[in-house]
């Protein structure tokens, strides 16, 4: 997954609605956080066993949630300038010193 | 970003800690919820202004909930088979239709 | 305001449509973090000016917010027997004792 | 339970403490969603049956969540002048006609 050329191709489409100025980091995350209830929603009153198990339409609308969420994400990581891959590798050393493997 | 390869790499880190049983649909939204409201917690008392000029400390702990977040969402992806590039490509695709261009 | 006899309300209101065999914690608190971010979502977009004068549809829809969220907390503190006011007593003294006032 | 007292006695807390600035309506929402995500937190690796049977100290984490929950819920109420007891009667009437009673 090329990330950069996402971003640019998310920022052009802000862009094109007017919607670049509300974008600022305090407000992308407030929106992101938003969409990560979005996806709890759809889980909400499921079973653990129902939740494995999604039907056509609730998978899809779980795919839509998954997508906004890492819209606001990659331009998250734009606007702070905070880049994704280096920071999941940064991340997992830290956790890894923190738990080590059984 | 190669994401299965990211996604292999972090099952295999799960499981080397025996996190995989709890890595249920259910529970990975709930984990991923939390992740971003701890993202949020990074910015909540911040003005908009200091909000997009980090100080390098307050930067890393975003960072971190951003890897941590991020590592969520690909297991989600991983453990409900829903691809996240074609999720977001579906879902640019039904925004667009929603929201046109100006 | 009267706890025990609005939990006993809302208790009766789920009853009457079938929603108790849902009502369990763990869906209560995934529900409650939900209507948190809608809560959210009504702010996302302001700016603190904008967020201090909400107009009256935005008011509105605030208000309708926090009600949801005092639902979810009512009937989570039934299911639990968690007290809320002792819980608030409770807390606020270990605030005191890790914050001490000024 | 006198929420107006409870909101003053929260208001002196906060002013005691030099938090009174930061508590906009904006930053208050957001908080309050952090809040929910740490009580989503003491579920999210639990089974139902789990969550359902809370431990001595999980249910003294929950009691804390809900505490800290409900303090930001009262505090935007009286910084936005939302009556919580009129909004849910509101809100309920609402939720009547949209649901009926089966």
């Amino acid at each position: 997954m090329d990330l950069p050329a996402w971003q640019a191709r998310l920022q052009r489409f802000s862009a094109d609605r007017g919607w670049e100025p509300f974008h600022n980091p305090k407000n992308l995350v407030m929106a992101l956080s938003v969409e990560a209830a979005e996806l709890v929603e759809c889980f909400q009153w499921l079973t653990p066993e129902q939740a494995a198990a999604l039907q056509p339409t609730q998978r899809e609308a779980v795919a839509d949630e998954m997508a906004d969420l890492l819209t606001y994400l990659l331009q998250l990581s734009r606007v702070t300038g905070i880049e994704l891959e280096a920071a999941l590798e940064a991340k997992l050393a830290k956790t890894a010193l923190k738990y080590p493997a059984r």
